[in-house]
């Protein structure tokens, strides 16, 4: 793995796929087909691109049940135990509606509601995770969403992945309707006779799914355009075992080619340990092709001059995930402005929050921590303000108030409330 | 104004400018010219768009100072007022970063960081609202953000309204950039000599604002894409004088010939007298032209068989403001779903919150209160999960986590929490 020293102004080398001219078109006409023709193009199009001519498109409870049939039972134990940590943090996140009332008679507030109807999108094929089913589905059922309709596209067989049917059933979604690609983004924004149209569209899904997302928000609201995966490890020198970095590394770097792992120290020691490392874990694992690809292409060890500066190189970084393997972790927290999930200590491996420790997984990728934040309750509520003027408070504030709409040159407005003053 | 009976399925009329693809190729190029050019870019757009050729975009001390002598000194007071109302309120909606200690060592928390640059858009013209800088500047002062940079685009005379400045100097801007267009958000975006990039873009404009906006989107974070006003009014019949519904419908429909302006309420009786009593306020109006286009193309009133049926329809409207005079307007909030800001009462007058009770006027237009919410805290601040494992926590559940990985075919992440339990 390639060392590079750097004082200062550094970037992860980022690729976002952000689709050819072609693939834009083929979304558009199966969206445009989806809203004309409903369940009928649904089943069309799962013929075409899954290979499997469906009778109906949702999931059984037979279904569910042979499910729980090829998924041992300790695992089973396992993604339940997830849920419940899951559950268990993002209830922490829950706001409650507040209001003030003043003694003139205003009442001022905000109201928070639950969207009426949340769509999850679960890509099938190798990347079929069940943990991604538990983190789109818990916060939104946290947040109190009505409604959660799940969506996967089909195998051969027909059958969804049992682990994505269990982890489904484990957190509590009786809606799963076998469709992916463009298609099921087309039936949750519009609805068809089998689904009902959602208000939001979260989940993760191949290049056809993202567009489709892209040109369907405004009708419905969608979670982000996920990019590739992205580790930093910083690490002071002092603590961190070179061959945890080196696994920690390549957990991200085996996820996607296009995928970056970074380690930023200012111990050239500790860089070379770790590069060594990393080529020695490689070479035994079975995505060794994926991975190597990775780290040749979107790894880097930057070795800084002082601890300062590597710091600096992470908030320049903004990455994805970071692990902080310092003497004291927690007293960096502070320095570090832009990161979706921050690990703390050589113990915190990051496949500890894919999967288990509860905090959600689906997080900001490609330098987007700098603005915007993990999964959470807050993606599946909405605000509302609340606001009410007695007759006294208006009598008191009704001037100011029309002499601001007539700075604005709004004179209705100005009307509007001159109206309350007679 | 027409009235319309209905039982059920209505929607407003709403109509969305998305830009022609001659307007589109526009902002590409001047997007492309501001990231190549810089400033030259800048001043030589300002000159040929907005007609003045400017030595300098940043507005100085003495224009400051000028525009104090331009606004009445009590206007000038109502403003500070309305920017304490709004800190006030939106002081309310922080949130405290937050950490969860277990027995075993294990720590979880969520960590919120305020962005570190924000810019503000203000549009210029009949349109450059001194309220509208208020509700931008206020949120992002409150959520603790380091830096916002203000822009607007000069008149003719090379000067920005004084009302303008006089808000932004009120509310603590202390940078501020005479630039507008599609050239002001590629300033934002990319930065030059003289604007530094920002994280995130607020703040309404035209349709070239709007395109320059959604292309910049994922380099920055933007607000929305704002649709025309909306408002709906709810009423039973009992309360809610026909002359303070008339001036609050016509209120909106001054905005602009898009905006939407709806009476809903099964009382016939109050259909007719609010009808009536728009055509009379109309005619007084100095913006009649555009209130009259707006009331005849968007405008209605929807008299209902029940008040169930017309609580119904505002759910489905799903309304920016939303005026609720009832008896008990309080006790009909836990059925509305969705609406931006809500009015209780018939003092409520709607521009009562656009200019001065604290609550913000940037509110989710056509349609999005489905899913969004009012510009408030939460959107100048980001989230970052943190996540401690001990050793003790990570030997207990390490098996769990690799167990939960094989599931998912990712074998280095299995491995790379095994290198913990060895």
């Amino acid at each position: 793995m390639k060392i590079e020293r750097v004082t200062e102004g550094l970037s992860l080398k980022r690729d976002l796929d952000s689709g050819t001219e072609q693939q834009r078109n083929a979304v558009l006409e199966i969206l445009e087909n989806v809203k004309k023709n409903g369940d009928q193009a649904l089943l069309d199009y799962t013929a075409k691109f899954d290979g499997i001519r469906l009778d109906s498109l949702k999931v059984t409870a037979e279904e569910i049940e042979e499910a729980y049939k090829l998924v041992p039972e300790d695992v089973v134990g396992y993604i339940r135990e997830a849920a419940e940590n899951i559950r268990s943090y993002h209830s922490r996140q829950v706001r409650q509606s507040w209001i003030t009332t003043e003694a003139d008679g205003t009442i001022l507030g905000q109201k928070i509601t639950p969207l009426d109807a949340v769509g999850v999108y679960v890509p099938g094929g190798t990347a079929a995770y069940p943990s991604s089913v538990l983190m789109n589905v818990i916060p939104a059922q946290v947040a109190g969403v009505g409604r959660i309709a799940m969506v996967s596209p089909p195998g051969k067989d027909g059958k969804l992945p049992a682990g994505v049917l269990v982890a489904a059933n484990e957190s509590g979604v009786r809606e799963i309707y076998k469709v992916g690609g463009a298609q099921a983004i087309g039936a949750l924004a519009y609805g068809t006779d089998t689904i009902k149209a959602v208000d939001k569209i979260t989940g993760p899904g191949n290049i056809y799914v993202a567009l489709a997302k892209r040109e369907v928000f405004g009708d419905v609201d969608i979670d982000m355009i996920a990019g590739p995966s992205e580790i930093v490890v910083l690490a002071d020198g002092e603590v961190g075992n070179p061959d945890y970095i080196a696994a920690d590394l390549l957990s991200q770097a085996e996820h996607d080619r296009r995928a970056s792992s970074v380690l930023v120290t200012p111990s050239m020691e500790l860089a070379e340990k770790v590069s060594e490392e990393v080529e020695k874990q490689l070479a035994s694992l079975p995505r060794v092709e994926i991975a190597s690809a990775s780290i040749r292409d979107y790894g880097a060890i930057y070795v800084t001059e002082t601890m300062e500066q590597a710091i600096e190189a992470v908030n320049e970084l903004a990455p994805e995930h970071l692990e902080i393997m310092t003497v004291d972790p927690i007293g960096i927290i502070g320095q570090i402005r832009h990161a979706g999930a921050i690990f703390l200590g050589e113990n915190s491996s990051e496949p500890i929050g894919d999967y288990f420790a509860g905090p959600n997984h689906v997080l900001p990728t490609n330098g987007t921590a700098r603005f915007s934040s993990p999964l959470n309750v807050d993606d599946f509520v909405k605000k509302s303000s609340i606001i009410s003027y007695s007759k006294k408070a208006v009598m008191d504030n009704g001037h100011k108030i029309a002499a601001l709409a007539r700075l604005e040159g709004l004179e209705a407005h100005a009307r509007a409330v001159e109206q309350r003053l007679k």
